[in-house]
Parts: C-alpha cells; structure tokens; sequence
C-alpha cells in the first residue's frame, strides 16, 4: 500500500492539476446496466445472488457507471477523475498486474465542446503522469474508430465483421502481420484480398506526415467518416504539437481497441523495453494507459436519449504498480511503510506514565510517535525497533531526563544523543524531519 | 467527495500520527468466512452468485478480513488502517447516514502486549478525531465484556442468554429502563428478580470513583472475570488520565455492544446534541466511533487457532459526513470540488494556440489549470467560468500581451489586473495562493 499510495499520489495529483472533480460511484450497479455494454466481455461480470432485491452485479469498469451517473443526474458537463476497483470473473496473472480485483484511474471530461481540445488534454495527460514515474520510454499510439471504419469500408468488409476484424486486428503488436492475416481469413472468413488491402494500411505508422498522406489517399479521402477522422486528427496532432508533445506520439492504422463504445480517437500507451539484456531492439511490454472518445454511451443510458459527449482515460495502474515493485525488489530498495518520526523510549523500568505522557504531548503537537506497548521494555528492544521500521529519531526519558526537564533526542543512524528542553521537543524534531 | 476527502485526511493523519500502516484487502471474501462471524446480522451479507468458482460474498466489516489477512500471513504484531467500503443487504436510511454500501474506517493494533497500553492509545485516537472535527461535544462510553459477564453470572442470567439480553440492553440508550426491564421479561424470559438486579448495575455512570467502588462491591469482586475486567478498568483509567482525555470517558455498565468477538474492553463514541432549539438537556445523537478488544478472532481464522490479541476501533465516517454535510447545507457555506488555480483565457479570436501553449507551461510548472474547450469563447465566459467554479485567478493572454511577452494575470474577486512577464508566471500564481 505504501508504494501502491505513492502512485495514486502522482496519478492524482496530475488529474488535478487539470481541473477534475473526484466523483464515487457505487461498486455495485444494476445488473441490466452492464451486461449489453462489453460484448464478449459480459461474461467476466461478477454478479451477486438474487436475495430477494434488485439483480446486482459488480461494477466492470468506471466508465460504464460515469456515463450512467451522467445520464441519471441529467450532467450535460463534467470533468471528473475516479479511482477505484473493478470486478472481472477472469484468470489472474499477478505477475502481469492482471487480477479479478484491481484498481483502475480514470480520468474522463463530459461535455459538448469543440472538437479534439479535450481529447488532446487526455493524451498529455497521459504523457504527464508516464513522464513523471520514470518507468521507462514509451509511445501513445493513436488512431480514430471513423479512420478504422473507413478504411474496412473502403477494403470491402462487410459492417457484420467490424467487431470480430477489429479483434483480430488488435493482435498486431503481439504477432506478425502474416499471422493476423492468416486468422482473418480463416477464422474470421474475410477474402485474402481483402485482408491484403487492410495490410497495406494497418502497417503504417508515422505523424503529421501519415495523416497528410492518407488526406491525398484517393480511396480513403472520398469516405466520409475517414475523412472526419483524418480532419480531426490532423487537428489533435495540431495541439500535441502545441503541447511540445509529438514525439511520444504514433498514429497507428493498427490500433483498434476491443471495447464496443468508442466512436472516434482512440489510444494506448505503451512501454518500450530498451537496451534489454539480449540486445535486442525496443519492444513493447505492453498497454499501461489507454482510452478513447465515446459519444454515445451516456444517450445510451439517458430515458430521452439526451446525448453527452464523452472522451477519457484510464492509466493502467496495477501493471505500472507490478513493473515499480519488481524494480524496487530488484534494487532491494525498500518502502517504509510507516511514517513515524519518533519512538518514545525509557531506558529504566517503572516509567510507563513519563512514556505515556510524553507522547501525548507529541501527538498533541501533530508528531508521529510510537511507543512500544510494553510497561518496561529493554532500551535495546526499543533501539532496535526503530532500526526495524525505520523509525529515525528516539526521544528517550529516564528518571535523569524527568528530573532536568529535558529529553534525549537520540539520532538512529548516526546515534547522537542531544538533551532538548521537553517544550522544544516538537519543533526540533519537526526541524529536523520536515524541512 | 470533496468534504469526504477532507474528513478522510483528518482521519488517516491521525491514524498515522499513531505509526499505522494501510493495509488493503479485497471487498470480496470466501463466503464461509464470513457468516459464521455476525450472529444475526449474518443476514445481512450480500452474497455473489455460484457463477463456477468459489462461493463468495462481500466483507460485512473490515475486522474479519483483518483478522483473515493476520491469521493466513502468520502476522503476529501489526498496527494497521484501512479505510473502505464495506457492503450491508440492509434498509438504507440516507438522513441518518446509513447505507447498504459505506466506507468503514478502522484503526486496529494486533500483538501480544501489556494490558491496555494499546487499548488506552484507541481511545486517545477517538477522543483526537472527534475533537479535531469540531462536530460538537462528544462522549465516549467504555465498559468490559467480562464485567458484563460477570454482572450478568452474579444476577443469575444464564450463560445461553447473555448475548440476547446484551441486544436488548444496548437499548438503554433509546429507552427508559423500565421498558428495558420488561422486554428483557416478557420476550427474553429473564426474571423480574435478576432483572432488577441487573437494572442496579446497569444504571451506574462514573469514572476512577465508579471503578473503586464496584472493586469493593463484595459480589462483583468474587467472580473472577468481573474482577479481572475492573482491574484492567483501572489501568486504563490511569493510562486515560496521563492522555488527559479522562474528562471524556463514561465508564458505563449499559454499554454491551452486539457483536460476538468482542472478549474484553468495549467503548462507543456519542455525540452530545448540546443546546438545542426545544432547550432540552444534552442528548445523544447515535454512536460517531466504536470497538473494543478481540482477543479470539484471529486465532478462529488460524489453521493452528494461533492466538493473536487485538484491540481497534472504527470510525463511524458515514454519520460523521452526514452531520457535517448537513451542517454545510444549513450554513449555505460551498466546497469546491476541484482545486484549479488558474483560467487561461483569450480575449480575441482565434488564439487557441496561445492558449494552449500558455497552459501547457503552466502544467509543466506543476500549476492547476484550466482553459475552455471553445475555440474561441467570449472572454466574459471565461470569466464567468471562474465565478462559477471559485477559479481565483485568470491568465489572459492576448494579441498585445503575445507581443509583449506578457500575460494579465487577473484577480477574480477584486478584478485587478497585473501585467507579468511570461516566464514568472507560475512563480507569481504560486506566491499569490500557496503561502
């Protein structure tokens, strides 16, 4: 928790910094609520028993109950951050932060506005809280569902196999593109033509310079929905720019995202693993933040349909927690998990009430302070609790200390020992801990 | 959630103050390890659907689960928070601050010690959380399981009905003892004799003066138990005094407490209603804190029925925020719920660039800022955005300031505007609102 609340820290901090509200939902939602929402998905829904109320289930995600706070409060703005756990009925993998219970960190702005200001803001913010936890290089690959649409459109795909070709799509990171073409095919039935044409572009990668190419691409240029996609994006790299934020930036024809909801631009970061042990080129360990437009879904929930604009993200916090603590363990760093600035000590017996009121004082004055919970504990046991938990002052009062109206203040680490009048207690050791 | 927070960071300062560490364990428990740990209430447990896999429920509270993680981590000492949600199949009463989903906050202190060091320390958390909230006069009522034990064997109840004739006692506090007496009577079969001999006991209030004279009391003092709870009484008496909290505490043989762990001290926190509109005497409002010890608990959980003494106490934060939501209400007094410092503002058109240049630096700078999603929104929108969110300060940048390499660094409430150089910016919003 120590390390896990270091992030939150960090994660919250930056949603504030850009102006979002914290918002709770409940953990439990009306079963009818979730289950159309996650396609294929629906079946890691945890449901509760039916005993003899409404039909619950356990909240899948935070973006799912947002669009329905939206709609049931009729909120047609709202800037909100939320972090919390999510339920999935799956098999863990603890060591890929993959669990059935997990946190998640969303960040998501409501509202009717102009196009791609919010969704730019979402993207720096992503850029923000990676760049501030020091986990390594990485890349926010971005593409938009209209582009994605289009361009299926303009390869020959029937609108019946959008979903299922998007799945299959999103493997492109994990296999070559032969493989994925060999499951769209055969699994998925698309024509090996077909397939061939979405090749072309689902492999290219690039900036700017992508998007003007693809605005002159004959074919994609006359759909409708490519052509608002690749106007906006051309926009959304417009304002990373602005941002100074570009070259962690990838458009990526490839990037579809499972989810059903979203209806324009889409992202996910990812980590680059450099200079790995095999010398090996970067290679991505995977998604630790993603997200996306979605328009819809708060009409979806709302009786008269009254839509919402949404866009969002989700930082992917317990692989990014699972990435920090395998490090730590690796450098034998360790958190402390306390914040105890000092142990009030005795080093006679008989001195419980001098411990007992002493630290009183402390607490009273806003010090941390721990006492151990023994009436007349060995000097050493107590020392040697403060090397334990990293306690680094001891305020030690003995029958000497009581009578000269001071207290040792004992330094762990470097085991100086200095008499400080007992009122100036406090302060000193604030002095000396909070600078 | 903005007021909750604020409640929160008293609460887990406090709890931190006392070198506690958080803890978190999951909201979902294997099933058989809760029902047998509630008695009645065991009712109340939201179970999940058998959905193939185990058989599980909510937590009911966060002492079993702590219980839970102690005994199956083989943990012997542990001084731990946690703070959250805990889930009830109850009636819900929103006024009074009742929930089938709520936040628990405990404090809880696992080890084998002296007596009532760690016990007195609980209270002393009690008595620094009511008193920092300023929410009103507060009591905070203590008693023994084992007095109550051996109170109960010297009047004769016996031993298969002590827990039904606590539940009926803990309603001393809503009605007069004579209706006490009759459910205890006519629904519990007690007779009316070892009834009135209980009322003798139950009616005491005292403190040091009480403790000394039920020690003297020539039927009390015989029965082991009773014996053994009076003279732990007094130590955390003494123990209370060198706090110098004692004028708070309420030794009182009514309180029983319902739930079954429960094997020595037991106190509850209750908000004194003081001068009221009817001009009535102090009343009490309904229990803000409790605990007590539960020296068995643990060992229930342990395969080998390992021991692990515990003492805690639980925050009632639900009734609390009801209280000071209320208050809040009645004073017409608003919290913001988002801490943005600055608007970054445009008074002309087509300056979004500037805008978002200018707030991209401000966010590099560590500032909170915020911008319309407009293109080009009317300046007194902006403005008016401000008013509306408590933005204290706007940034407007404009054609002469872009010139200039200046920005009007606005005033919300008094409207001065000052010219400052770009580059100082971040440092004059900071000096101006982080003293």
């Amino acid at each position: 928790m120590a390390l896990r609340e270091r992030l939150f820290d960090t994660v919250v901090a930056c949603f504030k910094r850009h102006g979002a509200a914290a918002i709770d939902t409940p953990a439990v939602e009306l079963r009818e609520m979730l289950v159309e929402n996650y396609g294929d998905n629906s079946r890691l829904i945890y449901e509760l028993q039916d005993q003899g109320g409404e039909l619950l289930a356990l909240r899948y995600d935070l973006t799912v109950p947002f669009a329905r706070y939206l709609a049931m409060n009729k909120i047609n703005n709202m800037k909100r951050y939320h972090i919390a756990k999510v339920y999935r009925r799956d098999n863990p993998a603890m060591t890929r932060g993959r669990y059935r219970e997990f946190y998640q960190c969303d960040f998501d702005i409501a509202g009717q506005f102009d196009p791609m200001i919010a969704d730019a803001e979402c993207l720096k913010i992503v850029h923000e809280i990676l760049s501030k936890l020091q986990i390594g290089d990485f890349l926010i690959k971005v593409n938009d569902r209209r582009i994605l649409n289009g361009m299926f459109a303009i390869c020959g795909i029937p609108e019946s196999k959008l979903v299922t070709t998007c799945s299959t799509l999103d493997k492109l990171d994990k296999m070559p593109w032969k493989d994925v073409k060999n499951e769209m095919v055969r699994e998925k039935g698309l024509s090996p033509e077909a397939a061939d044409r979405i090749g072309e572009y689902v492999q290219l990668r690039g900036g700017m310079d992508l998007v003007e190419k693809l605005l002159q691409d004959p074919k994609l240029s006359q759909n409708k929905l490519a052509k608002e996609g690749l106007g906006d994006m051309k926009l959304l790299f417009e304002y990373l720019t602005l941002f100074g934020i570009v070259g962690k930036i990838s458009f990526d024809l490839s990037l579809a995202r499972g989810l059903d909801y979203y209806t324009g631009v889409i992202y996910e970061a990812v980590l680059l693993q450099q200079e790995n042990n095999h010398g090996e080129d970067s290679v991505s360990v995977g998604s630790v933040a993603g997200g996306g437009r979605y328009d819809d879904l708060v009409g979806a929930f709302d009786p008269k349909g009254r839509k919402v604009p949404c866009v969002g993200v989700s930082i992917g916090i317990e692989r990014i927690f699972s990435i920090l603590e395998r490090r730590m363990k690796a450098s034998g760093e360790k958190v402390r998990t306390t914040e105890t600035q000092v142990l009030v000590a005795t080093p006679q017996k008989h001195l419980i009430s001098a411990r007992l009121k002493l630290i009183s004082e402390l607490w009273d004055a806003g010090i941390k302070a721990e006492m151990m919970y023994r009436k007349d504990p060995k000097l050493l046991k107590q020392l040697q609790y403060c090397e334990d938990m990293g306690i680094p002052l001891v305020a030690i009062i003995g029958e000497q200390e009581l009578r000269d109206g001071v207290v040792k203040l004992r330094d762990v680490a470097t085991r100086e020992e200095v008499d400080i009048p007992r009122e100036e207690l406090a302060a000193e050791i604030r002095r000396r801990l909070e600078p």
